[in-house]
């Protein structure tokens, strides 16, 4: 390498145990770069916090850029900052070329020389800024319109990293996914504990419901966690609320008895015949007051008062009225109730698991419980140390997390 | 069960070895009815058609209603054979109250006295009738308008099920998921061998298809199934789309370099970067033009001209210019081709393939292949006799797949 | 086929629901015969049996001779009985070429004109005669000596296929895998109902079980079962033995604590040391007796005195004394205890289960329990219309089901 | 914690890249320690190695011994160098209490003052000590003998960790499951460039292979490679040689058509048939003396003399000859081939993949690969950094690995 520019930089925290330095370290190497370690001040006990200042070096200047992007989104801060650059959008849903695309962490940007904490955190946006107002936003590019500013580069950018939580016997599982050969018992204490704690905080926690959750007979346990105000909000899909009608109005969730798991024949038909009730009645909510539906998840939204967002898909049947069937208008109805959650629970559906974990901060506890390995692996690899995947029987899950929440 | 009302059905066909029999029998039985056989023909030798007749009888008329139903789905015609009855909606989007849900079987109406068929095959329509011109049509729930005559109950109906192929030879696997230890060379020339005879038909092959065909490398051998004309239609959605202009674009996938399978940092950024720029370009057809887009298998349809239906979700980022974001429109463009399409082979997406599966007359022949054994099981399973699983590695079987094509 | 030969049998029972003459039918086609139907006499009712007379055509003899052992395998039977045939042992741990290969199924020999039942059901042996004393027996290829006399051929023998349970309301999931998307409390019921009867027939039950079952927090739940005497044989190897020990010693299993689910640093360490401490103790029954071991599920087999057989693997530290290191030894201790048994729960062990459903007699109803639906299907696919497959979590269910006999 | 008392260790290497800092930290607070950084050197550049001076508190001495043993299996070594400890094997196969057990990692142990390297290295072992010829040896525990002095406690040790290789375009997928959605061109590439060296460099390279390699009709590649000596030791079961010989003499493997993947009706008897032919011939060898075994994986090792170890399982038929019945015999056979391997490649089985995995030193690259990713991360989860997991067709792989290195 024979041409060398470099910036400095400082990154401060639990850099060893965190595993901040150790990313930054790998990033680096992997992008063509070096480094030198100008200074590191390690933390003397387990709480000190540590302190290093690193020279990042690239061969040219691009490699330089990306290399103080990466080390950026891990934490690490320019020691001569300086302002944030921008451009406008050339056209309405198009960013201007370089733009920066945002991660799912706190994030602040420096507008004429003073720090600014943009509102919220949501991976893959852009950021729009107001200069005179020394303001930002976070933008979708399909809502971006031609002369917005836009952030480009990275310069003037603060990243601030979930740390690992450090306390023994918080959530222990955290940014792993729980095997089906591990004991139950103590998650379901720490999912109760973390649903108290939430509740106790006045925070919201969104369930996000495949239909699985009908079929295995689970819907009554989860009723139960939104009647006793542990859950707040519902996502879900057009077979989450279709099967549940069936088998409030059927008492089978695709053609199959719930209360005895036999195959009713010609029991398929059941869930387009529970479509057209809930239509002809004219959605759930008078569906609920006519005394069409009498019990079930959906009824019980009605009945508490839970909103819920169900967003359609193109497997749906019918779809069920309140359905959002455009899917920018869905995402749009879900970010709502994303950027403030205390909590997030998702049980059998990878589909609006993932579209969930695109829209979540960081910081939001996110637990993901699936049979399918595949399923917890893909969400907890997406995701920061407040995810936790947990590969179980959702039915017997459900039904042990109510119960212990009941007590 | 001391009251017994019943009617009589005759079935044709190869009764035992298609499972026709039963499948009859085991309805009635489990839908609580019973059956004597008045009659049954056995043909003679294996390719000489049996013929029975059965008394289906049933405790009260719902009951006898749902056995009928069951057992016309098999292909049993009642001997005395009735005109069709019909209802008219009760509102825009609301079928009338039992109404009759299709099947994805060729299907006949009997309409004062004389037989219709009903063009086209899709599962959980209903049924049109116009009974001055004595036709019929399929109808979605959410297409059918007030006053719109819509068939209800069972009679007049004659559902042709589609046979067991029988000969020694042709596609041995049908209906079935071949397991991941089962040799993989025969089954490749058996699709091939399907695509040569359906392109020879002058028939459409739709592909289904997930980004992890782009993630694995195989996008250049889809790419050149289409170019050799054995594909003519795609179905996808936004992200399959966004990671082949990636790779195109700048060489990975998801962030992984497509040429030594390594992770570059940053590289999540790609996608959204790949996006923004076709958006900026004004679309796929325009990116070709101009010459953004120079490679990859959205540039290969652009230039074959093979027709796309992108469908949009909730976990899109963009989207890309051309995904339907609407599921409902998407639904609609999809449905066009499946009316009519020969062969059909679905690729690594558990979404768009169960969408299409919905759409898919039993008739045609389906090929999933997936890695993960549920999302092979779950697709055959809905499927027909046509439907074929197979358990491998998406991108080592179509690079063989279009290798042999190619020969 | 010019030249044509053939042999013809009759066959009786629920031929058609059964699925008895389908898989006759096909199996004939598939060999390259063909057949024709002389006489089907079809039960009038569902209750009625049916009988048909069948002429089995073939090419050549060979070709007959194939035919004529498959339909053997499904009931039929020639009408023109003939008396068994053998041959010589050429030698120690061989049998003599053309040697009939037994069935999981009842099976009947013909020896100088009249029929003789032979003690016991287990596939793949061979069938020792004693024409002298007009008596049969099967016998291992390991364990048969030069100038045994062993069946060849397929003439003078007629197997008693097992029948598809008819009436509603018994076990209904009968040969088939059921879907983690299934309520599981109807499924405890079922088990809970077998265990009961078997019981009360006073009849073995025997639970397989691999080390999951321990690292799941379910071992006590278990325990509970031999308790109660509802389960009254383990079939094992030495991991799960081992990690009960280490459970009761440590109280972690692999290394990871059963109370907590944390891991223990250094608790890799655990089951070698457990081994060690019985070891030392001189083996399970003294370790219980001097104190050692005072809880666990070994601890209860030995306090109950129910029999076990743990068998050894080449993934076994230590291993644990008591375990059998030849695998032969093992598989005769474990197929004493197979011959009688009235019913086999098989949970979380795919080396164990096979090893075991290869013993059991096609007659004996099997649950097998596994939270990967693989090696449920392997199981199922396997097995006869007794096995019955669960994909579920092995400790929540294992813990239902305890409760529910408790009760 | 008032009372404390500690230890002081000095660990050197790439301690936070390689993350061997963060581990020892983890240890310590899980472990209910605290620690002091006394220094930390970090390296300037990334090459430069780091030096760290840590003090390990606990709060009694029990838990000191267990930070300290964690502390050193990641490559810390006390500042006051003591020798090591011993007490006598109090009975045949059975340890002292305290017993030292073994990592998979090179291993030092300081006799009278002087250090001497352990001969090869495998996990969950005794170390037998010589005092008098200041010697130390692995010892599994069932060859320990009454009066044998053992290694107790973690004095006088020093573990050498297998450090993450630095170098980019090495092996990049250490140490990971590498995803069915990677491409899969660029680890065929990397698998035979490891093969390529460990020939040249003249090392043995065992593959572990389970049946699934002749299912999927990929036993002529795997045959390929041990011609092309870029295999040269087998260990699999009875199964694969089962199988591989049912193909050779029959053309089915477990009953289907290897050419055509049919199920032959009868077929399920081939594999017994093959057995007892090749029991007839008096084994492998005689067989393809004789002309009985003309093709196939066996019939190549005969002929290529590449050595071979069968281990017995329960689930075993027959055996064939060779197949060594005893766990402890088998493994002591395996044995003699991992403790100088130059890498190893496990294809389609858990059981004897995790056997060998148990043997393995940490230093030699080991590939697995599984359709399966459950298997995959099981046994990538056991290994160190030089542990690759690969889910893809083993058919379709081993196709593609032996073209390459035909090349």
């Amino acid at each position: 390498m024979s041409q060398r520019i470099y910036e400095d930089v400082s990154v401060e925290g639990h850099l060893i145990d965190s595993l901040i330095m150790s990313h930054i370290m790998d990033d680096i190497v992997e992008l063509g770069g070096e480094f030198e370690t100008l200074s590191f001040e390690v933390g003397r006990t387990n709480d000190d916090p540590s302190r290093a200042v690193l020279r990042i070096i690239g061969p040219d200047q691009a490699t330089l850029d990306r290399l103080m992007t990466a080390a950026q989104e891990r934490g690490a801060v320019p020691l001569n900052a300086s302002d944030a650059q921008w451009k406008p959008a050339p056209a309405d849903g198009v960013f201007p070329e370089g733009f920066y695309s945002t991660t799912n962490m706190e994030t602040w940007v420096r507008l004429s020389g003073s720090w600014a904490r943009i509102p919220g955190a949501e991976m893959d946006l852009g950021i729009r800024v107001d200069p005179d107002a020394r303001t930002a936003e976070l933008v979708a590019i399909n809502d971006v319109r031609a002369g917005d500013l836009l952030l480009v580069g990275h310069k003037g950018l603060r990243v601030i990293p979930v740390e690992r939580p450090r306390e023994k016997g918080a959530f222990e599982f955290m940014n792993s996914a729980v095997s089906s050969e591990k004991p139950k018992a103590q998650i379901v204490n720490e999912v109760a504990k973390l649903l108290r704690k939430t509740k106790a905080d006045g925070r919201s926690a969104i369930a996000v419901v495949g239909p699985a959750v009908v079929h295995t007979g689970a819907a009554p346990h989860l009723a139960r966690l939104f009647e006793m105000g542990y859950l707040t909000v519902l996502f879900g899909g057009n077979a989450v609320a279709t099967h549940d009608c069936e088998s409030a109005l059927y008492g089978t969730s695709l053609g199959v008895r719930l209360d005895d798991g036999t195959i009713v024949p010609g029991g398929h038909e059941h869930h387009l015949r529970a479509i057209n009730r809930i239509r002809a009645a004219g959605g759930f909510e008078k569906a609920v007051e006519t005394g069409v539906l009498t019990e079930g998840l959906m009824y019980t939204l009605v009945k508490t008062g839970a909103p819920y967002v169900l967003a359609g898909s193109i497997r749906d049947d019918g779809p069920m009225p309140g359905v959002i069937t455009d899917v920018l208008q869905a995402q749009a109805a879900m970010r709502e109730y994303c950027r403030d959650a205390g909590a997030c629970l998702m049980f059998s559906t990878m589909l609006h698991s993932i579209a969930t974990g695109n829209m979540l901060p960081a910081s939001t506890t996110t637990v993901c419980v699936d049979i399918n390995p595949a399923v917890v692996t893909k969400l907890v690899d997406r995701g920061s140390f407040q995810t936790v995947g947990v590969v179980t029987d959702v039915g017997l899950f459900l039904e042990s997390l109510a119960d212990e929440l009941a007590r």
